[in-house]
């Protein structure tokens, strides 16, 4: 497996751009990924029972279509709690862009982030579409424009991409996506979208991003709060020429695999870059009962207010990482538990059967005040294991969260 | 009903005493509470599977015994993950004030808070609880005192008390009870202590108790973060003279009454002081389908770190209001639901039937900039009501969690 450049626009018959087009203050805020040929697409979208305009409209092209060939996304504007007129607003900025490409509407699928409530400036959005049809036309650099349109408290864009031998032939798998608040996936994040031109089936497409879903992007949480936008969309068009994959042989979890191998460097990135944050935060947890056990422990450890100020300050205040674990639901032994802080820096072992180890708060500080900084948990019940990822809660989380509209 | 004054040493036969025994740096750390004859005592303790020293004791001794006499409370550590040697130090502590008072061990009560993972100093601990006894004798103001030794992070002392007539006889109600991080109470919050003359059978002591605690302490949060300290304990010794409350009549409810209004007081103040908190933030919810749907929603409400930095930034982001409501897991419709905004500067309607109204911002902020801001959503479908108390979360939380330990 090869790590490649291009994102979003790297596999086969894929193009990209990312335009301003007045939504914004400044910054780009509309952008579009095509496929030159109609790609199957599947997704997972948001939980909330708030689910804004574009998510409803997704879920039924999804549902209803074999093909689309496009996506529009915007960022800015949320278009959720914006009822009817919401709705047609969603469906004039497909069709706008579906007008420029010479498609149908229903071939559009579409996206928004932004403030919840206002409605969409449908004039600047119509103008924007022809724009971004035109900017596609454009030589390379469309996946990074297109994952610096769909930003809005990030500080910067997020791009993977790999390419991998399938059947003799190199199959591409790229995306983007983009955080930073609100972010507490379920089912899928805050906009995401990957590409691919393997030739699959769409019942199989689906299987594996929903699969693949559980172990990444769902495995982040900036804020514990589940966006009214989330969204994940994968396309597959089938011009890698690889024979379709219509069932789960060899072929499907070798695509599986890569495939987790962007969403997981996608959603790594998402939670580096959560609102304010200064590292990334991951937390392993191992020897619990099962997967769902361990899968629990480790979000409640990365969503505590209390460990993110801790990690943020440097603190290796190890009471509060197993406070989280033991209000999270799951039954286990606290007297049992042995923990571990690591990073680039080193690591070492705080806690041992429930208790203080002598370890050196100097080195602990030392290890903590890494980029990136992981802590192990081992409760030593079974062979449950699993990995989240989140950051540390600042000052700055604050600020930007105090006032976010003004 | 009257509101009066002396805390948690109101009520006819309690004393109550707070002293610095050394445990922290240089403010108040131990307090006690005695009743001079033997009391009914009832409880509710964390949910956290990992359990303080003191809380698995007072949870045995309250099952086990008829009457109590104390409570002993320190802050600074919370002896918890702390493994024999904490449960052996808990004892020492129970001991060494029961040595000072002549009764025994296990009649008295015991809560501890602050830093979890490190040993009390038992030297130190045995010194405070000569001191303490000796302080019982000193003059009104015990109660005072008791409040003010069992604060961590908390800006000022919470207590609260009543009396009221039961049977003809005077009863008093007074409680004291700390905040301020770690608050997310399920079945009890950290430390509070509430003691009345009343003459009730210890079943229906407990009843009471328990059946309060879900609409005062179990409906505030500051961070989510459930203790492994939480301890509420009552004690009732009887001195008010009236017809000891053996069933539920008249009697027991106007109690349940006083005894709500003692308790809601005290977990406004403690949401109210949050750590970091610039004001009481409160969520009503009503036209739930039942209270259950009433009392998630509400709770979602003011767990949201989003909620809570906009009230912080006195934004009416009210998106974020719909957002947490909607990954509650509550089933109901956001196209129906309506929602207002109130202070003593007034009250405005943000959201009608899912949709801005065209509210004037600047109304809005101002209404939000008051010490006590509530937010009340209607979401029209049945009777279900529930009030919850949270706070902002503010630079300070940060700061204040970020070096709790230096």
């Amino acid at each position: 497996m090869d790590i490649i450049n291009g994102g979003v626009a790297a596999a086969k018959g894929y193009k990209a751009a990312g335009i301003y087009a007045g939504i914004k203050k400044k910054r780009k805020d509309m952008a579009l990924v095509y496929s030159t040929v109609p790609a199957k697409a599947a997704g997972t979208f948001t939980t909330n029972v708030v689910k804004a305009a574009p998510v409803k409209w997704d879920m039924k092209i999804i549902k209803e279509r074999k093909t689309i060939q496009a996506v529009v996304l915007n960022s800015g504007i949320a278009n959720a709690c914006t009822g009817a007129l919401g709705e047609e607003n969603n469906y004039k900025m497909a069709k706008a862009v579906a007008d420029s490409l010479g498609i149908s509407a229903n071939e559009v699928l579409t996206a928004s982030t932004g403030v919840i409530g206002r409605q969409l400036p449908i004039d600047v959005i119509a103008e924007g579409a022809d724009l971004l049809v035109k900017a596609l036309e454009s030589d390379a650099g469309g996946g990074l424009m297109a994952a610096e349109a769909i930003m809005t408290t990030d500080t910067y864009s997020k791009e993977s991409a790999v390419s991998l031998l399938i059947g003799g032939k190199t199959v591409t798998i790229g995306g983007m996506a983009k955080g930073s608040g609100m972010i507490h996936p379920n089912m899928a994040t805050l906009l995401g979208v990957i590409t691919t031109d393997i030739a699959i089936s769409k019942a199989l497409l689906q299987e594996a991003i929903s699969a693949v879903v559980k172990d990444s992007f769902n495995m982040i949480s900036i804020d514990r709060d589940t966006s009214t936008n989330d969204s994940l969309i994968i396309l597959a068009n089938g011009l890698a020429g690889n024979t379709e994959i219509t069932e789960k042989n060899e072929d499907y979890y070798n695509f599986c695999k890569a495939l987790n191998m962007v969403a997981t460097e996608l959603a790594r990135k998402i939670a580096a870059d959560g609102e304010g944050a200064t590292k990334l935060f991951e937390t392993v947890v191992v020897g619990a009962k099962n997967k769902e056990d361990a899968v629990i422990l480790s979000k409640s450890i990365i969503t505590s207010n209390l460990v993110k100020t801790a990690v943020y300050g440097n603190d290796a205040n190890w009471g509060r990482i197993l406070c989280a674990m033991g209000y999270s639901g799951v039954d286990f032994d606290s007297d049992q538990v042995d923990l571990y802080i690591e990073s680039m820096d080193g690591r070492i072992k705080l806690v041992e059967n429930g208790m203080a180890t002598d370890y050196s708060e100097e080195t602990a500080t030392k290890i903590l005040s890494a980029k990136e900084v992981r802590a192990i948990a081992d409760v030593k019940m079974g062979d449950g294991k699993a990995t989240a990822w989140g950051c540390d809660l600042t000052y700055d989380y604050v600020k930007i969260n105090a006032d976010y509209r003004s």
